[in-house]
């Protein structure tokens, strides 16, 4: 496995390769990676011959008083799984490389996709994240990218974004992966106290609760928000920052379900803030 | 010569001429060609093995009341021009192929380059040609791009754009082409009326004022400003929009020559908008 640091060397890296015929997926992440990221890494082996995972904790997708200094980082940790996950190259590069001075330029998605959930209460958050990948886009230059549907809004932007620059890349989206108990992996799930993660599993019961009430027939957005915020209002540490139930498409709120939508919440316990979320529609269901 | 409307077509174009080890250069356009935009063409069959010249009047860059609608258009003159100057293919899109429905993207540089000069009149203009640009790449894959150096600001922008987004890119800006009496070429001199023709070489004239001042020693903006100011108010159907001496390199106004500085200028014949500029620098004036 490639461990490359430059963005001429992995641009080299993927350009030898796709001379050589094969075809290269992109994993971008934050490292301190966990089962969920090598999911990611699993189906990027399926889509594509070879396989570049990106490590990069980018500041500019952080707002004031977020965590970008406390992230967890590992990377002797990530370097190991990757290569035991068979990843052909690791790109880990410096902030100044991806940001050199005086960086000047952003790629953004309009408010509609990026002003609602997580959006609302992130400003700028999504601005960074549609920067950076394009960035990554632009230095791997990978024919397929894959994220997760755990940041199910991010999939929307990335996948709008790709598709409006006319990006040669095809993105796939892959499953949440979750603990036994039901706890979407993430990164962040390690500031939790042991009280605050035997709570957190509150998030797929309300989930749970919703799939439930659809499955057996419910329609109506107010009562299944209602029955979703109830399950979390009866966890005292869960203290939600949304629940909203929106059109899978285009992130805006419907009031009946009537075609695919998303149902996604964001939660914090303490500090620590918890996302998750479920497709509901009427052939795939999560 | 292809003729290209699809950027599935433009992209396999580029993919196959590089696949078989020729180097690519685009040329972007909004048409109605002159010799201006043929010196582009030129530079780009020096630089690359390759030419694709884009033909697309991009509506994103134009402002409310500016002149999209009556913008001048002639493909099959500008398809003639480009065959006899032997380039390659010509990427033709529509509007709907650029910007598909719902687009909601777009790639921005900062105010400090963008609020300056043209831009401070004309917001949201550089938006608009840097998010086609980035549009123009993604789809033909160029390995260099040319652009003139007659929209000064915007080799600038898309320089840095460039960089900061680390397209695989090559910039070239190549030189302001002129007619006899100096009038810069520009599709646009097309509005002008005979009596304003007659008066547009204004703009040049005090430009050479400027270099002339520079040339004998002086070294104060303000006082190059004031002599180029009182150049062009002796043209009466001149109406001065701005004329700025800024750094080259960021285009941060400056008080002394002591670098590379652009001294820039719009100008308007009535309706019509004509901008100049030329390079004041110890070795390299135009």
């Amino acid at each position: 496995m490639r461990t490359l640091r430059l963005t001429d060397e992995v641009r080299d890296f993927s350009r030898a390769e796709k001379r050589n015929g094969r075809s290269v997926a992109l994993v971008p992440t934050m490292g301190y990676l966990h089962d969920g990221h090598m999911s990611l890494v699993a189906a990027a082996k399926e889509a594509a011959d070879v396989v570049i995972v990106s490590i990069f904790v980018n500041p500019t997708q952080f707002g004031a008083g977020e965590d970008l200094d406390k992230y967890p980082r590992d990377v002797e940790r990530d370097l190991e799984l990757c290569r035991s996950a068979g990843v052909d190259a690791v790109f880990l590069p410096e902030t100044s490389t991806i940001y050199p001075e005086n960086h000047a330029t952003s790629v953004e998605v309009d408010e509609t996709l990026t002003g609602v959930l997580c959006g609302r209460f992130r400003p700028g958050h999504f601005k960074g994240v549609a920067t950076v990948v394009s960035i990554l886009f632009n230095v791997c230059e990978p024919d397929v990218a894959v994220f997760g549907q755990k940041d199910a809004q991010q999939a929307v932007v990335i996948e709008r974004m790709c598709r409006d620059l006319h990006f040669p890349v095809k993105i796939i989206v892959s499953p949440i992966i979750r603990e036994k108990d039901g706890l979407a992996l993430s990164s962040r799930n390690t500031y939790l106290t042991p009280a605050q993660r035997k709570q957190a599993p509150v998030l797929k019961s309300a989930l749970d609760e919703a799939v439930m009430m659809y499955n057996q027939g419910e329609r109506d957005v107010e009562k299944i928000l209602t029955s979703v915020k109830k399950k979390l209002a009866a966890s005292p540490l869960a203290r939600p920052q949304y629940v909203e139930l929106v059109s899978a498409k285009d992130l805006q709120p419907v009031k009946k379900v009537d075609s695919k939508a998303l149902l996604a919440l964001a939660v914090f316990f303490g500090s620590t803030r918890l996302i998750d979320n479920v497709i509901l529609a009427p052939d795939s269901l999560e």
